[in-house]
C-alpha cells in the first residue's frame, strides 16, 4: 500500500489541501446485516471475493445516513463521492444463508478524501471474515474534478465525528 | 475464484512452506482487452469500482491459461487457488464502449502463495486507469486448508516463469 | 411466453408429478424493501435492468423464510431450487437512493414447479417500476436431476399457504 | 442498457409509431462467444441466473457493432436504448471453464421497438443451455422519453437487416 503519484487527472488532494489530517481514536463501528445470498457466492460455495465491496458500499452509504449525509442528495448537489483506493483482505469465506456484520467507521480526513476502516464479522462477532480500508475523495460531478474542499454540511458533520 | 477459505485465523503460508521468494525480474505483461459495457458502468458514467476485480480474475484466467494451466481443471482436481488479498488504486475511470488493456503479470511466489501485478490502461498505452494487486493461494478443496504445496505440474510451470 | 419443450435434461415436471395446479387466490404480497445503491445502477442513471434478479431473489428468500422454509438449510439437505424461467417488463427506472418495495408471491405449484409473481414498487405504491414471473424447480443435488415431489415439509407448507 | 426510462404509465409504442411490424425471415444468427468465470457461477457450481443478462448484453452491443451501429456514440448522441422485457427460459447449467456460444439476431421491429431472440448453445451446438426474447426501446435520453422514430442512420441499417 505505499502511495506512488496520481495520473494528471488525479492531482494529489493533499496539494489542493494541505491540512493536518483529522484521525479518529474512536471505536465506535458502524454496522450493517447482510444475509448471504447465492447471487453472492461462487462455485467454491462461498462468497465470491468481489461481492465484499457491494456490502461495503452499502454499509458506508447508511452510515453517512446515519449521520445526516444523505448520499443521493450529495450526488444530485454536484459533488460525488469516489472511490479512489481498496485494500481488502479476505481471512475466512462466508457460505449461504450466513448472517455477515459489515462494520465501518471514518478513521482519518484529510482535506476531502476520506478513509474507511471495514471488518466484516460473523454475527457472534468471534469470527473475522474480511478487514479492509477503502479511501474516497469528493468529486465535483460537473467539473469532473477533485474538489477543493467538502461541501460545508458535510464537512462539519465529519468533523464533528472526528 | 473464491475468496479465502482458509482455516480460522490465516495461519501464515511461510509457516507451512517457508521458502525464498521466487521473485520475476521480467517486464513481460499477459495482456487481455475488455471493452467497456453498460453493466459495467454507474450512475456516474463511469466503470463501477467493483467491476475491475471481474476482469481482472478474468485476464488471470486466460494468463494461466496461457502458461499452460487449466483453471478449471485445476479446480476439478480438488485445488483451488483462493483471492486473499487485494489492492487497488483507481486512477480514472472508463467510459462505455472504451476499451480497456487489463495487463497482468505473476510477480513474486512464495511457497503456495502467488502474487500477481494489475495495470488497467487505455489501448494506446497512454492512460493508467488502475493499478493492483491481488495475492491468491492454493487450497485443497477437499480440506479445505492451504495446500502445503503446488500440485507438480503447475508448480513446474510458474517457476519457469519466474 | 408460450410453452415450448425442455431439453432432455430438463425432463417436463409435469411428466413426472402430473398434478391439478394449486393456485393461489390470496392477495397477499410478501414485501421486501431496497434501497438504490451505486452498484445497482448503470451510465443511465437507472438501476441496470439484470439486478432486479438479485433483488427479487433476496426478496423470495425472505419470503420462504417467513414462511419457516429456510433455503440454505434446504440446500444443505440436498434440495435446490433452481430458476428455470424468468420474466420481467420495466415500467419505469429507479435512481440512486430510491427505495423499492419489492412484493412476491407464490402464485401457483405444479409438482415441484413453484411459480412466483413480482411487482416492484414505491414505496407510496403509486409507481410501478418491474413486473416479473419467476419459475422455479425443485432439484436433488446429488442426482443432479428435477424431484420427484417436495420434500415433505416444505411441501406441508407450500400447500397451506395456496 | 438501463432498464426503461419510458415515461409513466408506459404509453404503448404502437400507438406513438402505429407500423405494420418488420419481422426477419433470416436463420442468421450473430455469436459471441463466452467462457464461464468465477464471478459467473454461484455455490450451485453453475452460472448464476441472473448473469446471463450481461452476457446478452455484451453480445446484443458486439451484434450491433457488427452491422455499423456503434452503441456508445448513439448514447453520446443523446439516444438511449433500453431493455424493456425480458425473457429466459434456463434448460441446462453452464459449468467453470464452459465455453458457451451466444446466439443473438433481431427478429422483428415495431417503430422503436426492437425485438432480439437469443441462444445460449455449447460450443459444439449440441446442447441449448438458455433461450430468451429481449424487447429494447428507443429512448431520448434528455427528455427521458421514448422517441417518436429511430435515429434514421440506425433505422436505414435494422431495415435493411430485416
Amino acid at each position: 500500500m505505499s502511495s506512488s503519484q496520481e495520473s494528471n487527472q488525479l492531482p494529489p488532494t493533499t496539494a489542493i489541501a494541505p491540512k493536518t489530517p483529522l484521525k479518529a481514536t474512536t471505536e465506535k463501528w458502524f454496522e450493517y446485516s447482510v444475509k448471504v445470498q447465492p447471487h453472492h457466492t461462487d462455485y467454491g460455495g462461498v462468497v465470491w471475493h468481489g461481492t465484499y465491496l457491494t456490502w461495503m458500499e452499502t454499509a458506508r452509504g447508511e452510515y453517512l445516513e446515519s449521520m445526516g449525509i444523505n448520499f443521493a442528495e450529495l450526488v444530485k448537489l454536484g459533488c460525488d463521492i469516489n472511490v479512489v483506493e481498496t485494500y481488502l483482505r479476505y481471512h475466512k469465506g462466508l457460505r449461504l444463508g450466513d448472517i455477515a456484520l459489515v462494520k465501518t467507521r471514518m478513521i482519518e480526513m484529510t482535506g476531502v478524501r476520506m478513509h474507511f476502516d471495514y471488518r466484516i464479522e460473523s454475527s457472534d462477532r468471534q469470527q473475522v471474515y474480511v478487514t479492509g480500508k477503502i479511501t474516497l475523495v469528493a468529486v465535483d460531478r460537473k467539473k469532473g474534478k477533485i474538489m477543493r474542499q467538502l461541501p460545508p454540511a458535510v464537512k462539519d458533520i465529519l468533523v464533528k465525528l472526528l
